[in-house]
């Protein structure tokens, strides 16, 4: 029997407990679509609203929020047309169709074959004799394939138009508005967190290449002669794990460790501002339980960037089972997108500087996959007990789905009545509550480990008989004691990260 | 010159000040679909979680987050394939297609034309005489065209897909996660917001009817033979205005006055449930600004029911321009959709009673339009002083796209600085603020009445030499002081509710 990977084990716990399944399972299924059940839906939305706090709100940027089908002329001038493709090798007797990169990689162990180009694709496959994996058919030579999904908009001969493959345009589409709005002056960003849709060939690997999934992105628009972040100060001194385009083409191994600031200094991060977002990411997977050490910057060689940037970071975590995964990429656009618009929309893009020139703005994005992420931090939260048998997802407490549970200690003598009322109080203070009173108490302890709540809520006789009760810390198990009075200050104390566990009533020492 | 409507008067507000505006301006645009700026993203994410707020979190409803693309075996089993469809009369000439009972509404000026049936609306068209309203040519007979989204899922030879009209069927298709994960007891309820997409026709309205929204809706599955709802009487003696099947068949026209308990009592409401919905949905809109007075119920006529309805009210609101306008539907659903879906996938979808009886569970869903409910908020909240020539949206504290301005009184003498500190400072508390310095203070407050900021902190020379500022309400424009120290907890309280505008601080005395 194969063994059990940690992706396997998240994956079962995910499924059983309500964090997220495949989609449309009733009808067989549908690769590369994920459900959310409502553990999942609220962590996803956790993280995004952490994101926010992160990139939006501190340095007060402006969000948008636009459609995710857009007409055909968005994303002929955005260049998508031409570019958003694959290259994609159909079977001649089954009729499925395989990104060939994928079936070279599977067959060879070669990385990012994508980034080789179309010759050497074409020359792999012949090569390596590679077919269908499905039937074992011959297949066709690859050719690209468009991948973005393609509809009509109006019933009735309408136009054509595609679902984004990513937010950017919108902002790109969008940043006289953002200039106006923000009276004129570079720099600014413009911040969107929404739905996009790839239609990938041959979706795997599960949550990590889903055909619908959510962005968080933002574009920073700025005067490439007047490239200064006003924030970099913040995470100059913030030492990151850098991986520069050299040291990919030479293929090195261990990765440079330098702090932001240097590597701004040294010319190896092109602008302040990807140094700043690139440290704010940093500190951003931190609250998902990502240490700096299994984190890396890795910069794009110039034949796997995308065709509008000149520097791209990828931003990785390291995962048990899939090794290095991009979680986010930071890409140096220059003013590629703008310009674009600027000549399909005939409309001026420019900005006027102090001394009379005019010029087309740069950007610098960050942009992060929120179902990934989702993942992410289960995986990096997740700690198996076995002495105990309990799995705990160490979930920060800004993350939690729920921020507590209330358990009566046992369904007599009142205490379920009790624990209702506690319940309410909580609810009535706005937070999000579970209320259990179904098995064991240490059954219902090992089912919140098993969600990362992070406070669990006991009412026991002391309770009805004092107005005292006790919580229980998810990471430490260990308990402390206050009054009922006390309860909703207490919490919130520590959801606003002023309290830590210790600080909230006074330590239960066990017989 | 025709006179300008309040509608109109909300729609250049919201479009210059970045609320909302139509999508795809540089390119032409294209009708039915919408961009929001970044109060209106703000805006509506605060009307969102003021929903969950009140039909999710304080009941301890599951959440769901399921795909837009799903693949047509879906829309077959629901019965969308068969039904989501509009009577489209195309041009003969120019080749656009219109709603037949849009065209027949205009000219004749009758109501609810859809209602009354194909063979109807094919008789109108010809008795009126109706022709293509752009080009005056003659229009083809009217048929059924199918008003969803449709795409290729996968990019070569996939299946076909559809992006969802409505995000119900989600909550169907998981069902029995939901049942499990409610431990196998009824009710429960599985609760979704998310985008969905209609290919409208011939979209008008602005932003009343859009291509592609927001739903917030519930699915709250229950047992016939116990159709309680525990939480009945937190709404019972709330006083509705009501219009019965009865009514609406005979042209009533003043509504019924009457609590939802006695409407429940005397059958006029179906089941309780739906009388809870309503009654939660008319607080929810008091939120929004829209007071009871201003609200009403609407029973369906059959022939104007979905093809899954028993019985549905829909959620009215009074709006200057556009008259009563559904806001919601509170649909009683039946086992409709679940004998569907159970016959389609071959999944046994029954629950098992005590006494040992199967049965297929009955659904009561209210659906809430975001999209439209950030207009509502909009025009319900908006005020025009003449006399002081302000505009001031009168948002509720929990919907303001930012809590808190801070603005220092002049730019000179250390002011901005020190306001600066006070932005910082309320910054890291976590709300959200604007910064403003720009053109006089009063310019300045008019500004933050118009984006509906409802605190503005003034930092004069009294908080640079003695630490203490004000606080001024956007509502009554008075003023308190109090302590810089004192001021991020005091917001706090603002914020939750605890204290009101009066609380703050010392009351300021104009001279």
């Amino acid at each position: 029997m194969p063994q059990q990977t940690l992706y396997d084990t998240i994956t079962e716990i995910a499924k059983r407990r309500g964090f997220y399944w495949p989609s449309f399972d009733i009808y067989g299924g549908m690769s590369g679509f994920v459900t959310y059940g409502d553990l999942g839906t609220k962590l996803k939305r956790n993280i995004e609203a952490a994101w926010k706090d992160f990139f939006v709100r501190k340095q007060g940027f402006l969000e948008i929020d636009d459609p995710l089908i857009n007409p055909e002329r968005v994303f002929r001038a955005s260049g998508h047309l031409d570019n958003f493709k694959e290259y994609t090798a159909q079977c001649t007797k089954c009729g499925k169709g395989f990104r060939a990169d994928h079936l070279i990689q599977d067959k060879t162990g070669l990385e990012n074959v994508e980034a080789m180009g179309g010759d050497a694709i074409k020359r792999l496959m012949v090569e390596h004799r590679i077919r269908c994996p499905e039937c074992g058919g011959e297949l066709k030579e690859p050719t690209l394939i468009l991948t973005m999904f393609k509809t009509e908009i109006g019933a009735t001969g309408g136009e054509t138009g595609y679902l984004r493959p990513e937010t950017a345009q919108a902002m790109f589409m969008n940043f006289r508005w953002g200039f106006s709005h923000a009276r004129e002056k570079l720099p600014f960003a413009l911040a969107q967190t929404g739905k996009v849709a790839r239609n990938e060939i041959s979706p795997r690997q599960g949550m990590l290449r889903v055909r619908e999934f959510t962005i968080m992105e933002l574009e920073l628009f700025f005067d490439p002669q007047s490239p200064g972040c006003p924030w970099l100060r913040h995470v100059e001194n913030s030492v990151i794990r850098l991986y520069t385009e050299k040291m990919e083409a030479e293929g090195v191994k261990e990765p440079l460790i330098i702090t932001i600031g240097d590597a701004v200094k040294q010319g190896l991060i092109l602008t302040e501002w990807q140094g700043y977002f690139m440290g704010v990411g940093q500190a951003f997977m931190d609250v998902l339980g990502v240490p700096p050490e299994k984190q890396r910057f890795r910069a794009h060689l110039p034949e796997e960037r995308a065709h509008y940037s000149a520097q791209t970071f990828d931003h990785e975590v390291k995962l048990e089972t899939w090794g290095w995964t991009e979680i986010s990429g930071c890409a140096y656009r220059t003013d590629f997108d703008l310009s674009n618009h600027m000549k399909a929309s005939g409309l001026d893009m420019t900005v006027l500087r102090e001394d009379g020139t005019r010029f087309v703005p740069h950007v610098v994005e960050p942009s992060y996959g929120l179902d990934r992420l989702t993942y992410v931090a289960l995986e990096a939260s997740y700690e198996r007990r076995d002495k105990e048998k309990r799995n705990i997802f160490h979930l920060d407490r800004r993350l939690a789905p729920y921020q507590v549970a209330v358990f009566p200690l046992v369904t007599r003598d009142g205490l379920p009545e009790k624990a209702q009322q506690v319940r309410d109080l909580l609810l009535r203070r706005g937070f999000w509550v579970i209320y259990d009173e179904g098995g064991s108490i240490g059954r219902r302890y090992a089912r919140a480990d098993e969600v990362g709540v992070p406070l669990v809520v006991a009412v026991d006789y002391d309770t009805r008989d004092r107005d005292t009760l006790t919580i229980r810390d998810r990471d430490t198990w260990r308990q402390v004691s206050l009054t009922v009075a006390e309860l909703p200050g207490v919490l919130e104390s520590y959801f606003k990260g002023d309290k830590e566990f210790e600080d909230l009533g006074v330590p239960v020492v066990k017989e």
